[in-house]
C-alpha cells in the first residue's frame, strides 16, 4: 500500500517533534516534509532541531531540509496532508491556504477550533462531527478542511467525560487541573518561575476549556453543532511536573450515577476507533485504576503510549450529588500530537483524506 | 513581666522545631522545657534534632536536656502550658495526663479534635469556641485543658471562608488542595515518590477536613457546639512544593455575593486576635492580591511570617452560583505551630490560662 | 534452545523490579522464581510489590508466588542461577550458601566486592577477572560462586575510563558525581532532604568507589588480583536527578594523550561482549558527544536501554596534565540491574555456567 | 549622619532587586534612583518590576519612577554612587560615563574586570587592590572609578581559599561546581531544561573563574597586578537548586597542610571588613561545619544573610597531595549584590568615595 505523504508543519517545537516520533514509522503515513519558521528553512533537520525527547530523533527525518510553510514547496514534495503545530497566529493565515489548496490540515492550533464549520475532533468522543468538514468544504468553497484538536486540558477531560456522558447525562461540572510544565512549550517557563511553587493561572485555558467543551459534546444538527448546555467552572494550575496533566472533576449527572457505575461504564468504553482497529487507538481509551493513590503523572502518563486516559478517585460527591475522580493524560500525546494522528486516520479510514 | 512557662512536647519533629523557633523570644512564654521520645531524653537538644528549618536553631535551646513527656518530670521544670507536636497516638495517652494535672494543652494532634467538649480553634474563626474549655474541665474533672489546631488544610480553607461565611453564609463547598511535601512530614515523602509526579490522595486527610470545618463553623449554644450544615466536598493532592498549601474552593453562598463583596469582605476582615493586638496576630489574617497569577507558594507562604492567608483569582463560579477563588497559607504556621501559638495567646489574654 | 531458569534474590525493590524488567523476555534466561523477604514469602509477586518503574509490571512475573530467600525452596523450582539484589547485610548470609550448593550468584550487593577470589565483574572492562571464579570455587569448596556487580558510581567511572587506561595508562584520577535519587533507593531519600538541594556525602560511597576502581582494574597474575596503582579521590554528591549518575573526571596518563586521541580511542572502543554479541551489550559501549552541553542526565541515560555511558566535554585539563571530561550512566541498569545481565550472559557464553 | 545618595542600574532584574533589599535601609547608603531600560523608564517602580524575592518589595522604593541610566538624569537627584546590575555589553558603554562624570560604579557585570586597571574585589580577599582604583582615575581621566564584582563562582571559590594561600599558599586548584539556577538569571534557564536534569556547562564560565581567580590572588606592584601563577582547572554545571552554589574543590598547597591546620585557619579567618565592623560584614565570612553532610545549599545560604561562605568535608586529598573539601556560597549575596555592597562599603570607610 503506498502511504499518504504528509508534512509537519512546525515540526522544530515540542508538539512537532511529537509528531515526528509518531509518525516516523506510521503505517499509512509518511513523512515526506518537515516545515518550519523561515529562519530554518534550508538546514537539514539535526542543524536546526534540539530534540527535546527522549531517545534519539529518528534516523529518517535527520537530513531532510526544513522547508518554508508554504503550499506550493510543500505540495512539489507530492503532500497530501499536514498536521500542524503551528503557533496560532501563523495558524490563522496559512493553514486555510493548506484547506484551499486541496490539502487537509489537523491542527493542534487554536485558531480555527470555535469556528462553526470546523470540528474539534477526539475520536473517540465526537467521530460524527467529522461530517462538519463536508459543510467547511462546501462552504469556504475549499478542496480540503482543517481538522483541530482541543485543548490539551480539555482533551483529557472530554475523554475521561464521554461514557458519563453517554450513560446518565452531565448537568453541571467543576474541574481544577494541574498542569505539566511541556504544556507551557520548551522555553514557556522559566525554572524559577515554577520551581518549589505553583502557578495557579493558565492565560485563557479557563475559557478555552469551558468552551471547547460545550463544542465538543454538542449534537450536530442539520451542519450545525448545538452546543451542549451544562453548567461548566474550570481553575487552571501550573505544577512541576514534567509530562501529564492531572485533573480533578466533579461532576453532576442528568441521571442518578453509582460510582461503581461510572467505573464500569468507563472501563468497558469503547468507540468508533477502537472498533476500526485505528494503529493509534488505545484498547482500553480509560484505564481505570483501583488503588487510593493513582493516577500519577510519573507512573500512569504513558499509558498505551500516551494515548489512554487514566482516571481513578471514583467516588460519590455530596455538594453536587454526582460523581467526583482524577483523570490524567499526556499532554502531548492525547492532548495534542497523538490525537492528531488518531484524527488523521479516522478521516482516512472514513475516506474524508 | 513574668512570662508563662512553657513546655514543648515532641520538640525534635518539624512542628516541634517550628514552636521552638516561634516561641523561643516570645513576649508572654518562656521555653523551659522540651521533651521527646525516650531515646532521645537525657541529651541536650542540639544532639538529638537535625535542625530542617533555614537559619541556626535558637541558641538559647540548643543546649536545653531533652526530657521525656511526663508530667511529673515537666513539672518539675515549672511548666504552667504545653504545646503538643506529639504523633496522634502518644498524644492520645499523654496529653489528658497533663490537662488532668493542670497544665493546659495546645495540641497540633489530632486526637481529640472530634471530642465534644474539645475546641479545634483559629483565634480569628472561632474564638468563642474557647469556652468550650470550661465544660470540659469540669465534664472531665480536670484541671487543665486541651485546645486543638484543625488539620493544616482546613486552617487555610477556614480562615479564608470566614469574612465569606460571617457576611453570605455558606450552604456548599467544594475544595481541592495541592499540598506541601512538608506537611507529610520530614521523612514522611520518598522524593522518588512526589517527584516529577502528584500523589492524589493524602490518607485520611479529605474526611479530616470536611468533619473539621462544619465543627469549627459550628455554633456553641448551651455548652454544645451545632455542626455547621453546609455540604462540603474535598480532593487533597500532594505536589512537589516545599511549604505552603494551595486550596482551589468554589463556594455557593445564601446570600448573593458578588466578586467585588467578598474581595472587599476578605479584605476588611479582622477579627479579636486583631482587636486585642496578639504578639502573633497578623495585622491582615487575609492578604487579597489582584494580580491574575497570585497566589503563589513560594511567592506568598511567608506573608506575616507565614500567618496570613493569601488569596486571588477571586470570581464567580457559574457552576455553583457562587465563588471560586484560590487560597494559600503555610501549612507548618498558619497550619500548625503558629495557629497554636496565636491560640495560647488568646488563652492567656481572655484568662484562661 | 531451553533457558536457563533464574530466580531473582530481593525480587521487590528498586534493583529487583530492573531484574525483572530485563530478564522477563530473556532470550538465555527465565525467571523461575522470584525471592523477598519473609514478610512477602506466599503471597503473589502482584500483591507485594509497588512497581516503581515507568510500564506496566510484566504480566509473566504478576501471579508468580513470592518465596523465601532460600536454597532448597529456590531449588525446587529448578533455578540454576540467581541475580541477586539483597541488602548487602542479608547477601552475606545467603548468597555463600547458593554458591556453595552449585548455584552461581550474579551479585549487586557489596558484601563480596572485596574479597581476594570474588571478581567485581564489568564485562567490557575486565572479562578477563571471571577466570577468579575457578579459584574461588576451588578454595572455598563451592560448585557455584559469586560473581559482583561495582558500585553504582564506579561502574560508570571504569567503563568510561577503560579505553584511556588501555592506550594511555592511567597515574592518577580525580572523580566529583552528581547521583540520582534513585541510587539510594526507593525509600532512601526523604523529598524534604534533598529537595532545593544537594547532599555532598553518602555514605562510604567515595571509599567503595575508591578501592573497587583499583580491583577492577587490577590485573589477574597467578590466581591474584595485584591491584591498579594509581591514585584516585573521590568526591560524592547526591543531587535532584531520578535516575542517572553524572561524574565529571580529571584524569592524568601515563603516556600524553590529546583530547581528540581519547575522543577517538572511547569511540571505537568494544571489548568482548560487543564481539560475542551479548544479547544486553550495548553496540556502543561508550557514546561520545560533540556538543558543549552534553551528556545530560535526562536526555542520555537511556542510551542504548541504559547500557552505554555517554560521555562528552573531552578537553585538556592543565592541573595533572592530562584530560578532564564528563561521564554519565544509568545508575540502574549498568550501574546495577543490566550490567549484572551482561556479566550472566558472558558467564553463560564462555560456559562458566 | 547624611547617607550617601546611589542609583541602582539595571534595578528590575534579579541581581538588581537584590540591591534594592540590601540597600533600602542601609546606614550608609541612601537609595534615590532606579534605573532600568527604555521599556521601563518614566513608570514607577512598582509597576514595572516583577518581586521574585520573597516578602514584599520594601515600600520606600514601590513609589520611584524608574530612570533611564543616563549620567545627567541621575545626577539631577543628587546620586553620587551607582551600583550596577547591568547587562555586561550595556555596562561596557554606560559605566564609564558615571566614572568617568565622577560617579564611582561598584558593579557586578563582568565588562570591565579584566581590564588591568580596575580591581575585581572581595573585600576579605584583595583589600588592597581597592588602590588600584588610583591608577584607573589617573590614566583615564576619570573623576570616578569602577570596581568590579568577580563572577559568583569565582566569589565563593576565592574567600574559602583566602586562608589557604595566606597560610600554605596555593600551587593547583581544580574546583567543580554545582550552580543555582538563580545564577542564569529569571528567564535564563527553561524549566523544561532543568528539570530532573543536570547541564554539564554554562557559557564561558570556566575562562571566567580561572582568569579571575588569578587577578584576584594577584600581587599589586607599582600599580600593576601580576597575577597569582597557582594552575587552576575547573568544570562548572547547572543543577536544579534555587540559591547558592556549592563547590567541590581540590587544592595543592605550597606548604604541607593537614585538614586541622586548614579548618583551623578557615575558622579563625578574619580580614579587614571584619576588623573595620562594615554594616554587612559577616562575622565570619568562612563558617566550617563537622557534620559529615554539610554544606547544603537549602540549609547553609543564607548563613549571615547570604554573606558567609560555608566550607565542611575539609580532608586531605591522595591525589594531589593537597587537600579537598566542599564550599557553598549565596550566588545573588556573596556571589553578587552582597559583596558590592560590601566593598562599597569598604571604599567608603577608606575615603575613597
Amino acid at each position: 500500500m503506498d502511504r499518504i505523504k504528509v508534512a509537519i508543519l512546525g515540526a522544530t517545537g515540542l508538539v512537532g517533534q511529537h509528531f515526528v516520533k509518531l509518525l516516523h514509522k506510521h503505517p499509512w503515513f509518511e513523512i515526506v516534509a518537515l516545515s518550519s519558521s523561515p529562519l530554518s528553512a534550508g538546514k537539514i533537520y539535526r542543524k536546526v532541531v534540539k530534540w527535546y525527547i527522549s531517545g534519539e530523533m529518528p534516523e529518517e527525518v535527520a537530513d531532510i531540509e526544513v522547508l518554508r510553510t508554504d503550499v506550493d514547496v510543500l505540495r512539489k514534495e507530492g503532500v497530501e496532508l499536514v498536521f500542524s503545530a503551528l503557533p496560532s497566529k501563523i495558524a490563522r493565515e496559512v493553514e486555510p491556504r493548506f484547506a484551499s489548496a486541496g490539502i487537509p490540515v489537523i491542527s493542534d492550533a487554536s485558531a480555527f477550533r470555535m469556528e462553526q464549520d470546523v470540528p474539534i475532533l477526539i475520536p473517540e468522543v465526537n467521530y460524527d462531527h467529522l461530517k462538519l468538514t463536508k459543510l467547511q468544504m462546501r462552504r469556504r468553497g475549499w478542496r480540503g478542511f482543517i481538522i483541530t484538536n482541543p485543548n490539551c486540558t480539555a482533551a483529557v477531560l472530554a475523554l475521561s467525560l464521554k461514557p458519563i456522558f453517554d450513560e446518565f447525562g452531565i448537568k453541571e461540572l467543576i474541574m481544577v487541573s494541574m498542569q505539566a510544565i511541556s504544556g507551557a512549550g520548551y522555553k514557556g517557563l522559566p525554572s524559577m518561575a515554577i520551581f518549589d511553587n505553583i502557578i495557579p493561572y493558565i492565560p485563557e485555558e479557563e475559557e478555552k476549556v469551558e468552551r471547547e467543551m460545550l463544542k465538543m459534546f454538542g449534537r450536530l444538527h442539520e451542519g450545525v453543532i448545538r452546543r451542549a448546555e451544562f453548567r461548566i467552572s474550570c481553575s487552571c494550575n501550573r505544577v512541576l511536573v514534567y509530562n501529564g496533566h492531572t485533573e480533578v472533576v466533579f461532576v453532576k449527572t442528568d441521571r442518578k450515577a453509582h460510582a461503581d457505575d461510572v467505573k464500569k461504564a468507563m472501563r468497558r468504553f469503547k468507540s468508533l476507533p477502537q472498533n476500526l482497529n485505528l494503529p493509534s487507538a488505545p484498547s482500553r481509551p480509560i484505564v481505570v485504576r483501583d488503588e487510593m493513590d493513582r493516577p500519577q503523572p510519573r507512573l500512569d502518563r504513558n499509558e498505551y503510549g500516551g494515548m489512554s486516559v487514566v482516571v481513578g478517585r471514583i467516588r460519590e460527591d455530596p455538594v453536587l450529588e454526582g460523581i467526583k475522580y482524577v483523570a490524567l493524560g499526556h499532554n502531548l500525546i492525547r492532548g495534542a500530537a497523538g490525537n492528531a494522528v488518531l484524527s488523521a486516520e479516522l478521516a482516512y479510514r472514513m475516506s474524508y483524506i
